[in-house]
């Protein structure tokens, strides 16, 4: 074997005919550049996650016929492909890559070690293999392992032991292959080139890892297909949020060093493909932004312009009483720096319509967070005629420390079918709106200095119900990231005990919120809409 | 051993206090009717499901000290509970039974089969068993076992083959106990005695299993701890969603019948115990029902007065342009069956203010779904200022088969915090309201006799747009809950495939909505809100 030729494709679930295509194209591109093997990404064929998709005996049926006609196909080369298989264990598919060649499948392989912590949920659907396999292809003895399987021996798995290590098992071969659907986080490239690095030493071979590319719901995956040397040396990195088939000469010495990009930028480009695929997949052209003349909903309007293009991003500007001059000015100078088309629609009619249809049932009461809500929910409202009427989707604004302390109105500033930052804190979204800014002002430098404020109320601050944000991110990241106790983030920070038992009790209480939400970008290691799940009903504070 | 005490009790996740009060009154009362034994439900100190509360080390450690106390106060009887143990293998809990005996813990077992499907995700925390257990206790050898270990013997799992058959291993015993946490669906009970009759003919003995009972989220524990003796008949029924403590005699012989009673007075009383644990275990008091005039919101209605009493419910009639004479007459004659609270608001003004707010942006294009849902949404508007301004928590009124079809609207008749009939199907909901006026007219005849329609248009009907609700239920029946294909459904009804499989597509398209539904009380095998998990973005009909 001379060459290998890397397929980082981006699947669609469930579309076998696309996913087909993508996957015969790769083969033809492969041969023509002369390649003796074609690798793809963990269940390439089905797009990973399919989830309950898998239970449906049609839904495989399908599968299984797509795995035919591709089989038929393969000639002159060996093709390794992710997709699932009849298991007769525990559950009834595997996890499995195949070997194809000659029109035929000559052996399978089966996924090893089912993740089922976070957004993972294999045990639910896969048996687990028991079987190390090695292929000789075209001269050369080649492992296979598919994603997790090469993980725990770099210790890079949450919350589970699985007691069984298959890179130990790897003896005299030429080469290690991984199938992944390793979806991104930040610093997660950096724990990936851990694991090959890890394997590559313990299998003395080369590590090619095939990961998939694309967004699927939440979950973003960032491909960086990689190849490291038996010294764990970088020889080829494919591109990050890109489908791209890459060729790897075996003889290659040549190393390379990672693309080195700002956090800022990697996440940019981690919420765009995110963006950009929830819409392509579905078919959606145009997206819907409320501009509160905040940061978020700013942020969120540059990322979407990026995704989508300025005529397929329409801007909502919904000021009340309590809009401040600022607000709507800055929104003005942000929907031309985009070139957002955009309108002006005030909510004072359907407000001061709303407080005297209540009135008469609210008398003697004083005004409270109902009105404030009110105000959110009639901008929900306006947005959601605006998305019935010229079939768009709305983008819901919210981030994730909001999002934490249930600082968000349901059914108002929530409203959306794609939460697009909500798994990027308050700070982080400081840290984008800055880089967004890097060479010129796209946002209006007065959004991102003014403090932060709901407007919902006279004079109203974020800081007036809420502590600074620097605590809430720190809190957040103990908490929900790392699990840490009451006393131990209160050790960490110094902060007061009161003080972080409140916020731990605001996150809780604020579960049955985030609940109905929109689907958000996962783009940290615990993101809240996907990989986390605690009960509505519960008597803790978990601290 | 001369007699067990069974402590059917309702904990409330997290809420080690208040579960470990319970216990200890069990155990006294246990004592004081001179049993030998007192046997607890599946996680009976945590509460069942706990979820990622599981994955805080803090929380795991309140349970332990909680445990402490418990076992300190255990003299002169023992005790089995359920409850998490350390484990080192791939999780890092089990979910175990202990034996406590004079102030110690004497042993622990270990749950074997760990259901991973539907709404239960075990092997998400917890690590298997490998060990059977046989305790000598007062002279009698008992096996214990948790819940799914003595389900595959009676064949009686979903989309699992364990490959291990716990109740094959149980050998001279005198007793065969079984601690559960088994959720209700309809006819779950039948399924229930079928798995402890099966296990008691092969074990050769008598077989307890000791239910949780109470309403944890979604979910809905029916209790109905039962005693079967070697030959599988029944000695001991305990109460249907409620908690009791009863003694069994392990020399009576005398055999009793299974409540009998009505699938729908069983699917009542279930909906009414998750109805009233949702509000009792977050401590709200109050419900908020929009009352349409239509049938769904009736029988919402007559549920929560039910579980909450007349005085904690309150009703809206929020009429529009397109609402009958009749809906707003029937509603108040529903009304005053119920003695409910209650106000009529008309929307009319607030809808014309958001016609007038849309109109210059909507000119030129006609009227479609979008001024329908806007009706919709302003209800959820007014239902949520009511619930802020008063504290009560709004009951969204969905039906099974709306939610399947998406015949709803997000934000708007969606909104609430509790989806109380989201698990039943449109002719459920008769076959319930009919059984609600068996001895007398609680709905009145007009909103069950008229034929199903939003009003949000003149002359609206349901049949404008879905086919005959028996069509929608028998397809939701075959495809959600059977997973059957549409080639099977066409054969199976002899409908046309064209409208199965719109029927299916339907159901895929409206995953979105319901995403961002409230959380439904579960009662059927397949609820949409728990345990079915699909993906939004995706490019299959399923069929």
């Amino acid at each position: 074997m001379k060459s290998i030729f890397i397929a980082q494709i981006n699947p669609t679930v469930g579309d076998f005919e696309g996913n087909s295509q993508k996957i015969l194209r790769s083969i033809r591109a492969a041969k023509e550049q002369g390649a003796d093997l074609v690798l793809f990404p963990e269940q390439a064929l089905l797009g990973y996650p399919a989830e309950d998709l898998l239970l449906l005996p049609a839904f495989v049926e399908k599968s299984a016929a797509a795995l035919d006609s591709i089989v038929r196909e393969v000639h002159g080369i060996s093709v390794i492909l992710g997709l699932v298989q009849p298991s007769n264990e525990e559950k009834p598919l595997y996890n499995s890559a195949v070997l194809i060649q000659e029109g035929r499948i000559v052996d399978s392989y089966h996924k090893r070690l089912l993740p089922t912590y976070d957004v993972f949920t294999e045990k639910r659907y896969f048996a687990e293999g028991k079987e190390a396999k090695v292929w000789e292809i075209a001269g050369k003895r080649v492992a296979v392992t598919i994603c997790e399987d090469i993980w725990p021996h770099a210790s890079e798995v949450f919350e589970t032991d699985y007691g069984v290590d298959p890179v130990l098992e790897i003896k005299d071969v030429d080469l290690l292959v991984n199938l992944s659907a390793s979806p991104f986080s930040l610093g997660k490239f950096h724990r990936r080139m851990n694991v090959a690095t890890t394997a590559a030493k313990t299998a003395g071979c080369p590590v090619i890892v095939c990961n998939q590319v694309g967004g699927n719901d939440s979950l973003i995956f960032d491909g960086r297909s990689l190849v490291v040397n038996e010294k764990g040396e970088l020889l080829l990195e494919l591109a990050p949020f890109e489908e791209e088939g890459a060729l790897f000469e075996l003889s290659s010495t040549e190393t390379v060093h990672p693309t080195q990009k700002d956090p800022m930028e990697k996440l940019h480009d981690a919420l765009i493909l995110g963006l950009r695929d929830y819409f392509q997949k579905q078919g959606f052209k145009k997206a819907l932004v409320g501009l509160s003349g905040g940061i978020d909903s700013a942020v969120v309007a540059v990322l979407a312009k990026e995704a989508l293009g300025s005529d397929h991003v329409h801007a909502l500007l919904m000021p009340s009483r309590y809009s401040s001059e600022g607000s709507i000015h800055d929104s003005y100078e942000l929907v031309e720096n985009l070139e957002l088309p955009h309108d002006l629609i005030s909510i004072e009619p359907l407000f001061n319509t709303a407080l005297e249809t209540t009135a008469p049932y609210f008398e003697g009461l004083s005004p409270d967070v109902t009105e404030e809500n009110m105000q959110a929910r009639l901008r929900g409202l306006l947005l959601m005629a605006f998305s019935n009427k010229f079939g768009s989707l709305v983008l819901s604004t919210g981030n994730k420390s909001e999002l934490a302390m249930g600082y968000a109105t349901l059914y108002g500033d929530m409203v959306g079918g794609l939460a697009v930052i909500s798994d990027i804190t308050k700070q982080q979204v400081y840290q984008l709106a800055r880089w967004i800014n890097r060479d010129k002002e796209i946002i209006p430098q007065a959004i991102i200095d003014k403090p932060p404020s709901a407007e919902l109320r006279e004079n109203q601050l974020d800081s007036d119900t809420l502590p600074d944000y620097t605590i809430i991110d720190n809190v957040l990241e103990d908490y929900i990231v790392g699990h840490l106790s009451v006393k131990e983030i209160v050790e960490r920070h110094g902060y007061s005990e009161t003080l972080v038992k409140e916020l731990i009790h605001r996150i809780h209480q604020s579960e049955y919120k985030r609940r109905q939400a929109a689907p958000g970008l996962r783009v940290s290691d615990k993101a809240f809409s996907a990989g986390r799940r605690f009960p509505i009903v519960e008597r803790t504070t978990g601290g």
